[in-house]
């Protein structure tokens, strides 16, 4: 037989598929096991109604253009009504020009990473930080400098000595990688003071920063502060990405790039050979559904609905996790983090046991850190169980971390 | 200012804005100019109605998971139908376990670019072939060799000679790109012959093959051979990749390969840091499409539509054109190939002036290549004019064909 080995390239030989991945998915068909790993929405916040009927509409009315090939940029009617929004929504003021519109928000991480990216160049991220951004930046070969977090989430103070460390060493840092409202996996949300700090380093140590924001959308408490570091970028240095995964639905893949101007030429022609353009139906509901209002009444129900959820979480989890439990109370989006300081307490190893025994799952944390710390953590999600499944699992969680280790 | 070119990989610099492409682009506002550049489906081909209805069905019948995420492979009712339908319409044996989801053709080719290919390694491809796939090689860094064609499509006695040549001088080929049936875009469609030689040629050389094949599910001329090479592969070999861009929609962006069992669960794990799925809604509106019997009545529709334009260059091309001009006659697909055969004349030197003065537009053929050649070749595309406006262009590329050098 062909050894097929010799066939792939060197990015294909590195990516290993995920053990934790296989175990996770196993789960999907066992009833008796609560899931807090996915992070999925709930399907029933899905305006299936009103979606079915732009869909049919946009292929009535525009089927000449929706159903065509488009620009690889995005149609021009997403990107105006993308710049309306974000201005009117998160106070970015964008140029529908300089708005690329992609297949979801990984082909965004994708997009940047190529166009940015050499092996050996250095991202710096939050640590923990979003697997899929971690592993979309490896693949180029990037080398990642993880910042630590507390329950503000990057510690601006340290990425500043790391910065200052790292030039000083003659390392080229390409960007800062930052997700900086309802942080994935850690639910973090940062204050308007260490996002202006985080730009200040990037004005003063010439650094571009991408910020993914995909939840600052809805909120669970509408008093906090959830500007985008966009709104402070007065060098243009921010590639903004955002997308209607979560404020719409995830399956029609549609994200978006608010590009610093002198950047948007080459991240379009990266992208042409990405997929030469994204779903121009898409684009078109995309268009109607921001245009119509239902993207801003849909953001408006979500907050009481995954309020419910994230209380439920919370409170469940003051009420049975031990004392020797740090974990996160996100103002938003879809997770909790959690480090438990117990000796040898290990989420990768324990998640088998957790689900035969304890039947109940969540993700290890040490996948999401960029310097292989975070045995002893794991990401909870509280987006797709009802508020009393959640509450269960949370139950069920506490009794492994009680009787484990 | 900052120094943006800094921030750039190797990758984006290497990207240059194609010189013809702007031109081209300006084209479309100018009424006066006859396009046959393009290679764009006839919007009027599209079936709006049945796909308006077939896409709110879906978002209402199947919404929870036709908006949510979904397998990275794609959904399985996409790959069922697929299986069915390739080995039905195609006569490729394939299991829905070894067939991936992709965003359009372009992704699959970059899917299997990053999945095979390390800078250096060398792809054989038709010469000339299709330029976004040449792209899509040559940002991956490898090495084009490109053979030549006849009326016939890849001369594989040619293929054998520099396989045999680049082995014996230890060098390293990962694959023979092809498009066999109606090229792009040299038109050409090979015959069984070569077929089987090129598939032996892989056997022999222990190489892989990556079939491209968008055109062949409706040709002109029913009585020739357009089954795939994939059909004769008893190795698992062949990477087939094909789209519902023609036959349906290219504004779905749908495409799937069609994978050696060994090489799927790469290509599934690479194409998770692209986009981490394709959308899901699209591949319900194309299961839906497959199993409602749509996409096999539209495509026997498309063949007389897509015959009277192909005949119309034809006639056009056999009454205006000089002695002097090489022509492909294409049994199916978008294009004829066209080369020139006259002192200096350049394709590339003269779209300008073809634009300005004689009001016609084609494909300059130089960048098709692989090694510089074809600066006296043009593509030229009938599928979107309307036939008497193809005869107007084919009289106008004569004119410019007899005046200019």
């Amino acid at each position: 037989m062909t050894a097929y080995d010799n066939f792939f390239s060197s990015i294909a030989k590195s990516i290993k598929a995920s053990e934790i991945r296989e175990i996770l998915a196993i789960i999907r068909e066992r009833k008796d096991v609560i899931s807090l790993a996915g992070g999925i929405p709930d399907p029933k916040t899905f305006p299936r109604e009103e979606l079915a009927e732009i869909a049919k509409r946009m292929i009535i009315e525009y089927g000449d253009q929706a159903l065509q090939y488009s620009e690889t940029k995005g149609i021009l009617e997403v990107r105006e009504m993308l710049s309306h929004f974000l201005l009117e929504s998160r106070g970015i003021s964008i140029d529908a020009e300089n708005i690329i519109v992609t297949t979801g928000s990984q082909q965004a991480l994708d997009l940047v990473a190529r166009t940015l990216l050499d092996p050996g160049d250095i991202v710096i991220t939050e640590n923990p930080s979003y697997l899929a951004s971690l592993g979309a930046f490896k693949i180029r070969g990037a080398q990642l400098v993880g910042i630590k977090i507390d329950k503000h989430g990057m510690r601006t103070d340290l990425l500043e000595e790391t910065v200052k460390k790292l030039v000083s060493e003659g390392k080229k840092i390409k960007f800062i990688y930052t997700i900086p409202v309802s942080q994935n996996p850690a639910g973090t949300t940062m204050p308007p003071d260490r996002k202006k700090h985080l730009i200040e380093i990037a004005n003063k140590y010439n650094l571009l920063v991408v910020e993914d924001d995909p939840y600052s959308y809805f909120v669970y408490d509408e008093t906090v502060d959830v500007s985008p570091i966009k709104a402070y970028d007065s060098e243009d240095r921010v590639l903004y990405m955002s997308t209607v995964s979560k404020i719409l639905a995830p399956g029609l893949r549609i994200g978006w790039i608010a590009s610093p101007e002198k950047l948007t030429r080459k991240l379009e022609l990266v992208k042409q050979y990405m997929d030469l353009h994204s779903p121009t139906l898409n684009q078109f509901i995309v268009a109607e559904a921001i245009r119509s209002g239902l993207v801003t009444r849909h953001a408006h129900k979500l907050s009481p609905f995954y309020k419910r959820k994230r209380d439920a979480m919370i409170k469940a989890i003051k009420e049975y996790f031990p004392e020797n439990v740090w974990y996160t109370e996100p103002v938003g989006g879809f997770f909790v983090f959690v480090y438990v300081n117990k000796e040898g307490f290990d989420t990768g190893r324990l998640l088998r046991k957790a689900i035969d025994k304890y039947k109940v799952a969540y993700v290890p944390g040490q996948s999401f850190h960029t310097d292989g710390s975070g045995a002893n953590s794991m990401r909870l999600s509280f987006s797709y169980p009802p508020p009393e499944i959640i509450e269960e699992g949370i139950r069920r969680i506490a009794e492994l971390i009680k009787n484990e280790n």
